[in-house]
């Protein structure tokens, strides 16, 4: 089977109803991208399984949904609005935009591929000087006009979006959009505490849109500036700090592995020491083999008590914790196991896609998505239009319980097709015996097995095979 | 029973960990808030209702998730550039700000409480200059210094969000938060129509976050600058959209009552034909009775093919619909039922918040929640410390299914209040007979009765009295 490429895999999305180009009959928005009826119910899916997954299955983890637009001086205590900066040259004889980081990645993985040995840190690691004297020495080129030694120097570039709250535009109104849902999960640290009466060690979980004006947005929804994630922020004891880092990252994996995700495609990659941020213990992230490469997919970081820290410092209130059976205070550490919700889509769908080999020279695609995940969960086929009212009360009972699709378009094979295509686990056909018999066929995606099923049988019949 | 205040209603929503103020230890920031623990899967399942109902129900309708930040030429063809304006006035005695229709609406309002009927027509059918001339013959006074004719003539204010896409911050870059959701499923019409091969009538839906700079927000989670809707275009044919307006209107107001709005505080608005915008064709709100007064809830609208139209005309592409069986062209009809989800979860607590008086002169709060959007479905609670391990399970295994809570802490007594208080339809009490007869007692809400369930049928047991 020949390798999927993300070329394919964009228009396979668009065709089926996935993921189409954002504005597209405005010509579109710098790589912005829509969850067409197909993408976003997948979206939803795979949103409802971490929730499962990290909220309502853990005793100590609670959800959260906080606001997009916050006080400012959440984001001068977090750091953000100081240093949360993308190196940026430009190039002199093209005028285009780059990311001095990511000119040398590219660089150095072309070299490696060409059977040469670098022997440099990761540009995570270097300074901004250190990153403008790499780029020179080896000549690195213009990835758009191919010209050498045309860059200007770097200059720090703030990836906040800043917007203007109230009816005049000034600094006293500028407001930010999040860049990362977690701020707000510490400085609603106490709010939850109090109101959840919760010991620690506890989790807080929030899923929503998060907002970075990157200079080099690409790669289809892997990155986007506007793009929803999941995190968790798990506080708990600095002495336990460790031992709970060690269980979300391999909780995090086994989740991957869960949902579908090709475990061939996954790898861990402990952050070295220089890349880490001075007031993290360890980062793990756990890498997935897109198209384009392995590419980050999820970050566990112990984050220690750096955040609350802050916040306590700015915002003067206590954010303390006292242990209500050894009277201990102290400030808890905190585990951040933080995803993208697109990433893991994309991950799923590359996982998922399938060019599956038929007798007589034939062919089918198939998404081999988790059942739980499949945006539509049945198919309503009748074999033919006279049987259209007895199929539409099928559908009707079907989908007080199940994302049920209805098509009546087309010979019954290539209906078939369609459903293999967009991840339906099973079809359910009403032919001219159901009338007499009162039983359906079902076929099932993978095994493309069909079984008769009693009418009457059928809704607990899927409920059993959909689990 | 005393009526409910908004006071009441934000404190009870802070102490259970339903909404909490945003960014309060940063001081907040101008009605803004965040949901906690509770709040967030009360807002969930409000969405998942609402997405069962108009999604997951209807043959012809499907789900759409388009990006916040669009094309900004979108909302040139849309007129929010031009004209989503709020008509603004300054009080020139204390510098405050107001909306014009606002000050006419509550000054109205308040007339008639003390009985005096006043012949004007509503405030969103007047012109700028009906206003001004309404409020100075009328000595309308400032709400915060109490002057009269101290008011600045009317100034439009836009009220979109605009930020800058890119590393320059000039008109070029300008884009804007979106004010409403449903605009980029007019621009996906055709995509969602060529990838579903759907046949009209149909329904494309979304639900999300929309940003409006408020003058004046206020009322708690009635009105804030940032909030999430619940949109549908339903396309259809124009001598269809009559009928298809009547089915919505009367389809929204089941749905209230369906998820437990109280039938009293409900009522139809029918937009008089000044109010009407000039392309609709007719509109009508649904209005709850808040703590606050009779307000929108639902609107509900035949916007004819005013959208299509436009959107066609700036961006050159044909959205004009052909009929497969009659071959007619045509451009759509759209019939717009839109609801904010902070609204009707505001509704939801209104009507389900209940002070209820028990014998002895004791009385408890119980947050009457249809089963089906109660944050917490199931509490399991061991009767002593002893029964923890015990307890755990029957957790462990409840929490694969339901979203449930384990409570350890306080007399068996205030654990159940805690639960009636948040609206837990069922408290499931391990005991020290558990061990020996492997069965628990269950609280039902709302009657307080309890049974005698098996553990191995509890999972039944629930599932069945949950649905």
């Amino acid at each position: 089977m020949k390798e999927l490429t993300m070329q394919d895999l964009v228009a396979f999305c668009k065709t089926t109803g996935l993921i189409y180009p954002g504005s597209e009959i405005y010509g579109g928005l710098s790589n912005s991208w829509d969850y067409g009826p197909l993408g976003v119910e997948l979206k939803n899916n795979i949103k409802a399984a971490w929730w499962r997954r990290f909220v309502q299955q853990e005793p100590n983890n609670v959800g959260l949904d906080s606001a997009i637009i916050a006080n400012p001086k959440i984001w001068e205590a977090s750091g953000h609005l100081s240093s949360f900066t993308d190196p940026l040259m430009d190039c002199r004889a093209c005028k285009s935009r780059h990311r001095a980081d990511k000119l040398i990645e590219e660089w150095v993985a072309a070299q490696e591929k060409q059977g040469k040995k670098i022997d440099a840190k990761s540009s995570e690691a270097m300074t901004d000087a250190e990153m403008e004297e790499f780029i020179k020495q080896n000549k690195i080129a213009c990835p758009v006009c191919g010209k050498t030694e045309q860059f200007t120097p770097i200059r720090k570039f703030n990836l906040m979006f800043k917007t203007f709250i109230g009816v005049t535009e000034d600094a006293k109104s500028t407001v930010y959009l999040r860049p990362e849902t977690c701020a707000c999960i510490f400085t609603n640290f106490k709010n939850v505490l109090r109101s959840t009466r919760a010991k620690l060690p506890m989790g807080i979980c929030q899923i929503g849109k998060s907002f970075r004006n990157e200079i080099t947005p690409g790669n289809f929804i892997f990155r986007t500036r506007e793009f929803e994630q999941m995190e968790m922020e798990f506080f708990c004891h600095p002495n336990d700090s460790e031992k709970f880092f060690t269980h979300y990252r391999k909780e995090c994996m086994e989740f991957c592995k869960s949902i579908g995700l090709d475990p061939q495609k996954l790898r861990f990659r402990d952050h070295e020491k220089e890349e880490l941020s001075f007031y993290s213990k360890a980062t793990t992230d756990i890498e997935f083999n897109y198209p384009f490469g392995f590419s980050e997919l999820w970050g566990i970081a112990n984050r220690t008590n750096y955040d609350l820290t802050k916040h306590q410092q700015f915002s003067g209130e206590d954010l303390t914790y006292t242990d209500p059976f050894t009277n201990e205070k102290y400030i808890p550490y905190v585990i951040e196991p933080s995803v993208g919700v697109d990433r893991l889509l994309l991950a799923v769908l590359c996982s998922a896609y399938t060019v599956e080999e038929l007798p007589d020279n034939d062919s089918r695609i198939v998404l081999k998505l988790n059942k739980n995940l499949a945006p539509i969960k049945v198919a309503v086929l009748p074999l033919s239009k006279k049987l259209e009212e007895k199929a539409l009360q099928v559908y009707k009972t079907l989908s007080k319980t199940f994302r049920t699709q209805y098509d009546v378009t087309g010979s019954i094979g290539k209906r078939y097709r369609r459903q293999d295509e967009i991840g339906t686990p099973y079809c359910v056909t009403v032919d001219f015996d159901t009338e007499t018999d009162n039983s359906v066929t079902v076929r099932d995606r993978d095994s493309m097995q069909q079984v008769r099923v009693k009418l009457d049988e059928l809704e607990d019949w899927l409920t059993k095979n959909l689990k």
